[in-house]
């Protein structure tokens, strides 16, 4: 069982995310259907091939450190090979620097389907390919050529070094210090926690991009910087030279995503440890964050993706496995049936597509957006694309992070004490799937996000647009036979999400008020958008229907049976949700934490 | 951090569930509160000191076969003698026997404590109390002296082995055959799946308890007999003999509950395997029924002891851990404050404390009604408490089987990516708690089990009692200053149950449609369960702030906060299930498995 599918992709590319239209588009011109297509199957050939094999191995032999060099299984290696001599790690580069040169879109559909075959080991990969995009973005030319060039071609391998032991999810207390060299270079002290990919054999050299404080820098965020600090520093002739005084302190060991590195490193304790600094001083979280919509959307996809497997995985199990006889026919003298044909099964499966896909339709659409907003020919239709990427991504990182780690467990229901044991996939599906709500901001953070910030952006236009888009969803499903009454259903919930942000948006004056149940809202406002993009998978399925679908017939059906069960069992809670947050309540405020255990 | 607290216990036993009342009754005459308190705190002291610091062990040193005998860590074994030497094998046997002759409600208050610190350990000593209390129940006299007596001594250990590869949720599918021998003994030839302790070295002997279909039964359920199947045949004087050929086939390797082995074992594989029939021929699954209640509930408390657990560590930590500043005071400059300060932890907190304390609130309760249908001296009171227990048995095992999980990951997303890592016992919990949902009939069945047959109990007279005990809590709650919305709402809650319970066994002519959404419907019920245990843990806090509390006001506070909040966001939910679980639908029924995937 392949724990991914192209066709799935195709559909949300093309079918709902219309991500098709960025062919037309001057930068992409080189680009059809049929070429993506084609690096689709030739990622999913490579998946397949390099990734899948290895997931249990990978979780099974942990990282550990062996004469003081930390020991992978050589799967990894050599999927990371045959990936960048594929020659994925440039899928979005420009043709001229021999990429593929992809619309960010089709780069997140290939993207998930390395990431449902195996979370840990195209982790090195994408972190690579996402620090290699912030030096294109705000490194020098001399720093492109030193260290770009060769994380583009693989040699080297990339980290982000954000967080610090006493400082998670809060980076204005972050203690890396700079102390400026006469040479221009930084002498870097201190120590950065949970670091991915932080210390391996993959590469020749490992590039991390530092947050740290310039000494004398201003308190709190406005005073971090970023910085090049490479494992070993590399000669002018492109080599890796001297080692460069990064210390792995030590390997993290977690509860899944076990086949990647989670590092302490700590930075110039016994010898200088040089850094160089990217764009000015003291805007090191700027650019950081640049890159941050990105990355948020990736978490939410890379969810997507493993409840994808497991959704896929659980299907083929329920379909196969006899058990027990249909509530109204117990003869013990009949044979049992597929668990497939249990309605309480069927729920369990109904659940998990609707997150799955629901979830991947979403990142999805996000990543269209992205694209628009940099390629669009029209100023408006940029600066649209960019607020509505704006406001969605807090959606897109902390949903599926939540509701597709909730289909992995329902995977694991399907199988029952099977999928308790590691003999199955699905039980390391969930383990993985943990990670996505507590990294790139947690659940929390993205709810503060979104309600203290996103739905107010540009004087509340990213939400009108928004409506605007769902608007336009609605009027069409109101003229489709079958379509009405959800079509009406998402209206009214729309509507819903406008006074209940209205309604929290007026207690401004009291922020801690205001937002004290921002995760909540973040949920409520995550599946009426979920509605949104299941009512488009239907209204393309029920089109694709009406055109003649052929041996697709039963697939398409597969997403208006989805689409129904969402309206069904899905939305009508979100709307409970609304009836709750417009209540003023301050029992969360007042508590007395003391109290809350003897 | 303990991660238990008698002082919890107490206050659910005696103040919320009225388990002193049984104090009253001729056979629990010899106790009073100060002598059950005794035995809490002597529990405590032994689950502190031998069952809480090899938690983390017996996890990461998983059982192993070496030299053809299970391994497990040194540690397991001493807490199992501790635990027997101090009598807790027998808390519920006569004084007689040598037994406390405690209460089913006291015993599963002890309970509580050893699972909150050890799951794994206490699970080998708990599956040895059940198949004694089996045996006590359905064995001659005979089987007693021979196998139940080193059982209550731990000699001697027990399991239940009730499933088969092929055969988990439908044991009417069993294929394990007995063949009579001359001598009265039989001849058992099959496999057993997911038995838990089904080989150690931690007794003399394992008593395993076997179903199996003696030659020539009737098909299904009603040809099923129960044995006693020694891994060593005993002789006349007690001493194990020869090996009675039960096969370790092998270990399973699960995701959590790693320290009890879980294995496969196969009977008569190479030599005889012989069996004594328990009881009757072909009644062996009502005997093992007889104890499904107990043990129903007994999953569904140590699914509430594992989130009370996670539920105290991550209090603990939200209250040390400094991260970040308040939304209304973000100055650098400040000091950070207690993660507990931030309102969307309080939110994560408060979850985790309505969900442990509820899920233990609700088993003790069940286990009282229990001790009530056994010991009540009235006939009525015993009957109406049977009809109770059995109607709130499938919610006691599954409400906290899906609950207390996520409570579980609420634990690790206090803790961040800390959490996540096996430094910190937070994903161990979540690891072992993620089984309760499957073991001892996977939740699916019990809402069958609850909508199919226990709501219709008496003709419907379960229900009418559940009703009426909450009547009688609304009735006082409504005359509390504070306390009269939160009786409201109770009250349409359970109105609205008995009206969806209604409507749905109306379309009893067709069981599909009447079963299809019975998980959903369980979720709702349970909810407004625990509901009502919540408003009487309130309304037990509020009578002891009243009568003056002292030190114990902080915590009786607490209770209030935590049913205020489960009011708000808890119940309405399950209201909003209730609303989709009346509209009839067929998407589930009608749903073409082979569309649900390309």
């Amino acid at each position: 069982m392949k724990p991914f599918d192209t066709e799935e992709i195709r559909f949300l590319l093309y079918d709902v995310a219309g991500a098709d239209r960025f062919f037309q588009v001057p930068r992409y011109a080189h680009l059809d259907r049929e070429t993506v297509d084609g690096v689709l199957d030739s990622a999913a050939a490579i998946a397949e091939r390099y990734f899948v094999p290895h997931y249990r191995v990978s979780d099974a032999c942990e990282p550990e450190v062996v004469e003081g060099r930390v020991a992978l299984p050589p799967e990894v290696a050599q999927a990371c090979r045959a990936y960048v001599d594929a020659g994925f790690m440039s899928v979005q580069q420009g043709l001229d620097e021999g990429g593929m040169q992809l619309p960010w879109s089709a780069a997140m559909g290939v993207a998930a389907l390395f990431q449902a075959s195996n979370i840990s080991t195209q982790a090195f990969l994408t972190l690579t390919s996402a620090a290699g995009n912030l030096l294109a973005a705000h490194g020098s030319d001399e720093q492109k050529r030193r260290y770009l060039k060769p994380m583009r071609e693989g040699r080297f391998f990339g980290t982000m070094a954000l967080s610090e032991p006493q400082a998670g999810s809060s980076l204005a207390d972050i203690r890396t210090t700079a102390t400026p060299n006469d040479d221009g270079s930084y002498a870097l002290t201190g120590t950065k926690q949970w670091i991915s990919g932080g210390e391996h054999e993959l590469a020749e050299n490992i590039v991390h991009l530092v947050l740290a404080k310039i000494k004398g820098a201003p308190a709190g965020v406005r005073g971090i910087s970023l910085f090049i600090v490479p494992r070993y520093r590399v000669n002018d002739d492109g080599s890796p030279g001297e080692d460069n005084n990064v210390r792995l302190v030590s390997l993290l060991h977690k509860m899944g995503y076990r086949g990647i590195t989670s590092t302490i490193l700590g930075f110039g304790e016994k010898g200088e440890c040089r850094g160089w600094l990217v764009g000015e001083p003291h805007h090191g979280l700027k650019y950081m964050f640049h890159m941050m919509n990105e990355a948020r959307i990736g978490v939410g996809l890379s969810a997507a993706a493993l409840a994808y497997a497991g959704y896929r995985y659980s299907l083929d199990y329920a379909k196969t496995r006899l058990q027990g006889r249909p509530v109204d026919g117990k003869d013990p003298a009949t044979p049992m049936v597929p668990i497939a044909d249990h309605p309480d099964v069927r729920h369990l499966l109904l659940r998990q597509k609707c997150y799955a896909e629901g979830g991947l339709a979403l990142a999805l659409d996000c990543a269209a957006f992205c694209d628009d907003a940099e390629v669009a020919d029209d100023d408006t239709v940029r600066a649209d694309a960019a607020l509505l990427l704006d406001l969605l991504t807090p959606i897109a990182k902390a949903w599926p992070s939540a509701y597709c780690l909730e289909s992995n467990s329902l995977a694991i229901q399907v199988l029952g004490g099977y999928g308790y044991t590691r003999d199955y996939p699905v039980e390391q599906y969930y383990r993985d799937n943990r990670l996505n709500p507590i990294h790139e901001g947690t659940n929390g953070i993205q709810g503060l996000d979104l309600l203290g910030r996103k739905v107010s952006a540009g004087n509340g236009r990213a939400l009108q647009l928004l409506c605007d888009r769902i608007a336009a969803t609605v009027a069409e499903a109101k003229g489709v036979t079958g379509f009405e009454l959800m079509a009406s259903q998402l209206e009214r919930a729309c509507a819903r999400v406008v006074d209940v942000t209205g309604q929290l948006l007026q207690r401004a004056g009291d922020p801690k008020a205001m937002l004290c149940d921002s995760s909540e809202y973040l949920a409520m406002f995550g599946h009426v958008v979920v509605a949104w993009l299941w009512l488009r998978q239907a209204l393309a399925a029920e089109r694709a229907l009406q055109a003649g679908a052929g041996v697709r017939e039963g697939y398409l059906r597969g997403k208006l049976d989805a689409c129904r069960y969402f309206y069904r069992w899905e939305l009508p809670r979100a709307m409970s949700t609304a009836d709750i947050l417009v209540v003023p309540d301050r029992t969360v405020l007042e508590l007395d934490i003391e109290g809350m255990h003897p």
